[in-house]
């Protein structure tokens, strides 16, 4: 690592859900293994996860889950990839990364292996900049800066939230774009990092991912999804767009851009289009729903903003399938399980446009 | 030019605002001399302007602008190149091309000649997506589409009126930023078009930048700057703040990104700050101004916006200065100069949100 970029050893976990590939944590080794890991099964508790020597993790399965949330567990998600958030819960940590383990280390144009938390960890630890666009994108990088009419008052910018990385070789695509371009790949390195623009609303991919817990870990729910679930494939989605609205309310950034991983396979385009096959619908009603939602102004901390989402939801969304009401429901527990798990986080996270408590 | 991209030799218009380098066409002659220039000399009419043989062009210099806009003239900047903005109007071609005489040819990271132009028409020629955030930027781009997550109804997108192009050498630095970082470069490539989200401001710049005259001509006035005025370095930055507002409200797109021109001369600071010393106060009204700024349902057209624009700038922006009140009204001015150069286009526009007239 850098010795420009501090590595923030004691601050950051990584949450990473399941380990089906012994070769993911190998090839991360030289980047991973001064972190302390937090692995939460998806699947079968009584299947043994292996961790290879030398990282230091802790490793939580449903009956863990269930132990420790009781019947607050209701909340995370069973047998799918969304229960990688109960990690963000676990975690005493000021910053999360998550990873896919079908997610290898990326090159750079020049050959070179991409560090992709210190990129993160970059990204986190300066301003972003969501009220006006930088047409050299961030401005805090080095050999960049605000350019001619940005407005001096909006330069300090404001705390950064969430960093969300991309993807070489296998592009995030939804199933129907993979049965029709089956080949495509990512081959284009944009060496580039922005602020996703207050109001405007992205899709947040949960495979590279990092983010500041203590401004915004409260809203990093990866919903409903899986085993008993009507859909799937929209956990990190979901999370994406919940965190969107309350960072623009908040007054927090979200940055995308570097740093790539290299995405290693696609997964089977039949199964995903029948998890995603009720969501491809919904989802026309839930983007115009955050579109045009705001807060109230009592909602000065993440968990109040997630508990008045919560009841729009169940509001607005729950018209469109009984799916959304079970959501709400969910999203309340969260936070209920969420304040049990971290009792001293309880809406007092310091907020750059409201008090503090 | 590759064969995938239309021309467009018929239908595009390249504007100049003067010439004082004679390389400068030189350097541009394999890319330009299809095209029709339309020079506009800034400074004295009594200098001749050279321009290399084998360039099909027209030269207005202030005596011809006076002559053909009579009285309305005075809407046209003197001494400064914001008087560029005479070539979009008397223009009869449905797309603009213009750039800065300190612009030259730059090259992409494997060595080549960029063509701007090439890279322009693509921009133009494909949607924009302004609703909604695409993380793997243009979709509409070769090996790139819409990733997980975004609405399938959305990924029409709608037409393209702006492409906003970038510089490496010398960035788009204002005064205060020059006199602070002197030898800063860009060297950074980021192969990458992108639009600007719906609501979002941004500083546009006139060195490397087309558009859609048809869509969006008659916004792309560039004020009162230069001989006589309070403030110079402003005129880029206010047409891209009225075409920005005026795009959003009429459901069309801007891009920013690609293609790179190279920015060969830092033009002097402090020259600059003396044009920009106002504007540097001024722009902490302006862009709440326009952040808060919305249309009346009447304004179906360009010419429509605008007007109500002029209206809204004296009233709010005069209290700011009266230079704003003289603005409003040399707008106004603007739109009555474009409809009388272009009978056929007024209120004519199809747009894709309201009715045709």
């Amino acid at each position: 690592m850098a010795s420009s970029t501090p590595a923030l050893k004691d601050e950051l976990d990584i949450v990473i859900p399941t380990i089906r590939n012994l070769d993911f944590l190998e090839m991360w080794r030289p980047f991973f293994e001064p972190y302390h890991l937090i692995i939460v099964q998806d699947g079968d508790p009584s299947k043994n996860i292996k961790v290879p020597e030398g990282f230091d993790y802790e490793l939580y399965n449903r009956n863990d889950i269930n132990k420790i949330l009781g019947p607050r567990a209701s909340c995370i998600s069973f047998k799918d990839s969304a229960c990688r958030c109960f990690g963000y819960m676990v975690s005493k940590k000021k910053y999360i990364y998550t990873i896919d383990d079908d997610c290898f280390v990326a090159k750079d144009p020049s050959g070179a292996d991409i560090n992709a938390l210190e990129q993160h960890i970059k990204n986190l630890l300066c301003p972003s900049t969501p009220h006006f666009f930088n047409t050299l994108y961030d401005p805090f990088r080095d050999g960049a800066d605000f350019v001619r009419g940005y407005p001096f008052s909006l330069r300090e910018g404001v705390p950064t939230a969430v960093s969300h990385g991309l993807w070489l070789n296998i592009p995030d695509y939804d199933a129907p774009t993979q049965l029709v371009k089956p080949l495509e790949r990512n081959t284009r390195y944009v060496d580039m990092v922005l602020t996703i623009p207050k109001g405007t609303l992205f899709p947040m991919c949960g495979m590279n991912l990092a983010f500041d817990r203590e401004l915004i870990g409260p809203a990093m729910y990866f919903g409903l999804m899986g085993d008993g679930q009507p859909i799937g494939r929209y956990d990190d989605m979901w999370a994406g767009w919940c965190c969107k609205v309350i960072c623009d309310h908040l007054g927090l950034g979200i940055k995308t851009g570097l740093p790539y991983i290299y995405h290693s396979k696609a997964s089977n385009p039949f199964v995903n289009l029948k998890k995603e096959y009720l969501g491809i619908f919904w989802q026309e009603d839930i983007i115009p729903f955050f579109q045009s939602h705001s807060f109230s102004k009592d909602c000065t901390s993440v968990q109040k903003c997630y508990v008045e989402l919560s009841k729009q939801v169940k509001e607005k969304l729950g018209k469109v399938n009984p799916y959304f009401v079970k959501l709400a429901d969910a999203m309340v527990t969260w936070i209920e399980a969420w304040d049990m798990l971290n009792p001293s986080s309880k809406d007092s996270a310091k907020l750059p446009n409201g008090s503090s408590k």
